[in-house]
């Protein structure tokens, strides 16, 4: 039992270091290992199929909406980079140079990608020319580099996976409803797939894309009261069309800009999965986005007829459900701990008893609730606490959120909550930057968004500067 | 009609300039499109949907097999590609350098990944400590860049997309195993998948992969009589693991080296299944890979009834194939070229006469017959045709794969074949490099593989300088 107790005592909890515990968990859960390139990840198999159960279904979601993939070179000259005035001066600062191809020094330094705005654009110049070539709603899953100077797996490496959409319009509604449309798209993927509730609202002026003319987000609640935003939706108006001389014939036969968008969604969000749901013992996964949802484990699986029974079971779930069986020649505690490490929805436990009295007991791992289940009755219970235990990690990360929100109508109150309660804070604003500025700088908050839906009016003048205000925040600490 | 043709003409024949014929088509059927980057290709939505339909094939096999994916980082120090000697000296010549990171410079240069070989390696290294740990059989779907010269979309670009597995195992034998096991997984991909024969066999000691004990190919001939190396799969024996250190604790308690694999798959096929199966109007499609199989092209749309009748077939079709509807206001005919140009297997022409008579007409793209379908049989008869057309055009490749196979029992024969007959050339080998060096120096010819099936001795003694020769070896001009 030594060997269990330590692969349990060598996780931080949370309580005491929550960015020692997330290291831990991504660590001992075995989704990531650290590379010979600082501030770059390897993402190990059970990271990577929690990426890939995110694109399959993202992807699914998109391609109803006609979306369409593409890929982009990962290479942008400088000069292409250089378009649009905001977009670099957003951009260059954090970008990887390529220099030399081979032996010989390039002409022209290309960077690698931190997003392909300018390629598309570039690349839409040529492809649109009418009214018939509108919309184009294109996206594509690739790998970005920005050079951070701190990492962190997944929340902030210097590579990162993700996807892209870029699409191009006739009208400047058209745009605008896209975008909101993806935004929407984004936040009920994570509410109905990931169980994690979000906020959605508009970034502010400061915090907008470089190059945007307004920027959408959703945000996510972590468990130390920490914002993440989880995915951004960005109207660029005719800002790029114009930078870049995207123009087309209309149904009129006059040539004018189109309206273009961006959204994206990265591998950023597993850190969020951890962040709201794990717990103490590692990893929990919601059952939708569990690259294994169901683990069974033999117990005195030397005793006769023990293996087979587990192997019957796990052949009969196959059906219903992502299942494995753990085979190992490892204690049953040694297994137990692995499963609620990786964070796996559901276990089922076997042993010769159980056989005898024709049940399995079934360990629910967000709640540890054990549950005896009849093996007549085993597919239809399964799905059953699967589906149960998606909805109530929802509910139970929602009932979080919410008992995190706090307002804070004046100065003082505003200093008190940054101060000692972790969560979301609203305040009004009266939409003066400079506002804005001092609240971050005084208490290390930013303004996450204004929201869409929550537009309660809690006070009547601004929580900075007093003067009169009619729009909310949600202010907060964010990774 | 002046349209029509235009677009149909705008295709270069390929008995005139198949070179060109290749560019017309990978253009006019829209897989690719340049981009501000030399060398590197914008892959469109149909191009990139034969890739998605790639991948998801393969790695469905891949994983039947055990294969699990992960990423790794896009970038290796210059120093860990350099620790092994062999592999460095192949691959540096032709990688791309990072060399600043935002505005400082870097300590060590980076290379944007040619492969990912050191990188696994490095990997491996931490990871395998006992014999426990053993295999791994990991695979990552990435891009990678090599700097090349000469350029053509798909079969040369300077970045590309494909899959490279990396495999650790215990034994010598499990490695071969797992190397052969690949190849015979991509070849059998090409053939069923594809409907792309393929010869499997051996590189030569020349041709093999930069750090290789041995490499294995699949060979794939082109119309115009080329050969294409269409995947291979190279077993390391522990050549790597001697200079990376990667040694694992035997069951006998003593430190062993690994064994290791790598196997690869790129976009490259992309071009082999234009080459194989194309023709002078435009792309051919093999059913199982085809984006849409099905195109339904509603006859005189503006009648009444048209449009509903259309567009019942093509939500019945949904149900068994891929199929679209072109609702568009171009003409038929117009609609027929652009159905033809790219490649989609069936179309099925619905106009009211047919409506009236409860029938319609299926076009097969191969082979241009007219097939009048009833409407009560229709999904039965699409699934049908679509499993003839794929079993047909597979046997129609093989075939002229076969009548482009030549045999040479001299020198002069050798000659005479090379400069006037496209296709393989079977020839014995002394297995002396010199030899090998000769004919592609004399006739620009390669040796392609020493094929695993075909190993009839047709003569005894060397094509090329007339030792005794006991090995037949497949030599051809190759892309």
């Amino acid at each position: 039992m030594a060997k269990e107790k330590k692969l349990v005592e060598a996780i931080t909890s949370m309580e005491d270091d929550f960015a020692r515990w997330y290291t831990d968990v991504v660590t001992k859960a075995e989704l990531i290992d650290y590379s010979a390139v600082k501030g770059c990840m390897i993402i190990k198999p059970d990271g990577y199929a929690l990426w890939e159960n995110i694109q399959k279904e993202l992807d699914r979601r998109f391609k109803e909406t006609g979306v369409e993939n593409v890929y982009m070179p990962m290479f942008i000259p400088e000069s292409l980079l250089q378009m649009e005035k905001d977009h670099v001066e957003g951009f260059a600062p954090e970008v990887a140079w390529v220099t030399h191809g081979g032996v010989s020094e390039l002409q022209e330094r290309l960077c690698v990608r931190p997003t392909s705005e300018t390629l598309f654009c570039d690349f839409y110049k040529n492809l649109i020319q009418s009214y018939r070539d509108l919309p184009k709603v294109y996206n594509q899953w690739c790998s970005v580099v920005r050079w951070e100077k701190e990492t962190r797996p997944f929340l902030r490496s210097r590579e990162f996976l993700w996807q892209e959409g870029h699409t191009a319009h006739a009208t400047a509604e058209e745009a605008e409803e896209r975008t909101v449309q993806m935004l929407n798209l984004y936040a009920d993927f994570c509410e109905e797939f990931l169980a994690m509730p979000v906020i959605r609202g508009k970034k502010t002026e400061k915090e907008k894309f470089a190059g945007a003319k307004a920027t959408y987000t959703i945000e996510a609640l972590m468990r130390d009261g920490k914002a993440l935003q989880s995915g951004t939706s960005h109207n660029f108006g005719d800002g790029f069309a114009r930078a870049f001389g995207i123009q087309y014939t209309d149904r009129e036969n006059s040539l004018t800009y189109v309206h273009q968008t961006s959204w994206g969604l990265s591998t950023r969000l597993i850190g969020g999965i951890i962040m709201v749901h794990g717990d103490n013992s590692g990893l929990v996964l919601p059952p939708r986005v569990a690259p294994a949802q169901v683990m069974v484990i033999p117990i005195q699986m030397q005793k006769e007829g023990v293996m087979e029974k587990a192997e019957a079971v796990r052949a009969r779930l196959s059906s219903v459900c992502r299942v494995k069986l753990d085979a190992t020649d490892k204690s049953p505690g040694w297994k137990f701990s692995e499963q609620e490490m990786r964070g796996i929805p559901l276990r089922v436990e076997l042993g010769p008893k159980d056989i005898e009295a024709g049940r399995c007991v079934v360990v629910r791992r967000d709640t540890r609730e054990k549950i005896q289940v009849s093996l007549d009755e085993l597919e239809a219970k399964i799905t059953e606490l699967l589906e149960k235990m998606q909805a109530e990690m929802f509910e139970r990360a929602k009932s979080h959120r919410d008992t995190h929100i706090w307002d804070a109508h004046s100065y003082e109150e505003l200093r008190e909550t940054a101060e000692s309660r972790p969560g979301f804070i609203r305040g009004m604003w009266c939409l003066d930057r400079a506002c804005e500025e001092k609240i971050k700088e005084d208490f290390a908050v930013t303004s996450r968004c204004l929201p869409f839906h929550d537009q309660e009016q809690i006070s009547d003048v601004c929580v900075c500067c007093g003067r009169p205000a009619h729009k909310l925040v949600y202010w907060g600490k964010a990774y």
